[in-house]
């Protein structure tokens, strides 16, 4: 486990959709004994804490293969991505790996360990990325994904990956892949 | 990097305050597009997006001790934990576990690197906890805790911890605390 795999960065790309707006009947402000303004509802004075997001997803191989699904929907449309997405609530981080590269590539998976922890601070977004195998070459794209690949890593279209953090994962990957433990 | 140290689990109590209430003017429906019900405003439409939470810590060495702060606020008030709570918007995990400590024990730190990831599904919590150093050893109760303390491993109250997760972390930092990559 390395510092190199556990960074802190700034990108202008989340690797889904980003926050919604405001309610309209919410404004911002200090709650009494909080040190933060925070986000209360002029109506019955709820303070809705807003946390940063965990997204979820795997770098899931195939023999010497990797898989990728082409976005159907922004950000990003077009380009190529990890399975991947947000954490629902009451699902672990495995888990919610699993459900996505379901939903994205109708990919089966067995986790194998976390490869990744991302902090892209300006999304306010935390990314942990599994390693991953498929068990079944059978993937086909879901809803989200125009099409899905099993890739080669020297055959990866690194010119057309959606996200920043899909590079870093792909290379921890590449660095890793033969480790037990790291 | 063991999955021993990448647990899920279930617990009934939270390293921080539980999740709030749902506001007063909001309903759960599955909007448009969605498999899931969602917290909708009844008065805009607004969709709020709940997701797990993620709580950033640390073990935190000073030679052969470990510092520990005993809970002046609820739940668990009392007991001892590790200096935790929960990522702010726009913080990276590392500093928020360096604000916790502050926070808590006035304490300056280092971090080392990630020591364990814990994922508490029940609670829709995922921790992230590092392994960290004193800069200096000058501790002192902040306004959440009621004294603070730096233990040898043995010396630990370990019958007065107030949540599974710091017993997780305790043991995780003993058994790795002499590797530099684990």
């Amino acid at each position: 486990w390395s510092p190199a795999r556990a960074r802190g960065t700034t990108v202008q790309d989340p690797m889904s959709d980003s926050q919604p707006d405001d309610p309209d009947n919410f404004s911002r402000r200090v709650p009494d004994g909080d040190d933060r303004r925070r986000l209360v509802c002029d109506t019955c004075g709820f303070v809705q804490y807003e946390n940063p997001r965990i997204v979820v997803g795997a770098v899931v191989g195939w023999k010497d293969r990797i898989l990728l699904c082409r976005r159907a929907i922004p950000p990003r449309r077009g380009f190529w991505t990890l399975p991947a997405g947000y954490l629902e609530l009451g699902e672990s981080p495995e888990a919610g790996a699993v459900r996505e590269a379901w939903e994205e590539a109708r990919a089966q998976l067995e986790i194998d360990q976390l490869l990744a922890v991302y902090s892209l601070t300006r999304i306010s977004q935390v990314q942990l990325i599994y390693r991953a195998r498929l068990t079944d070459p059978g993937v086909e794209p879901g809803p989200e994904s125009l099409e899905v690949g099993l890739f080669r890593f020297e055959e990866i279209p690194f010119e057309d990956i959606a996200f920043p953090s899909v590079h870093w994962a792909l290379k921890d990957y590449r660095e890793t892949r033969n480790q037990h433990a790291f």
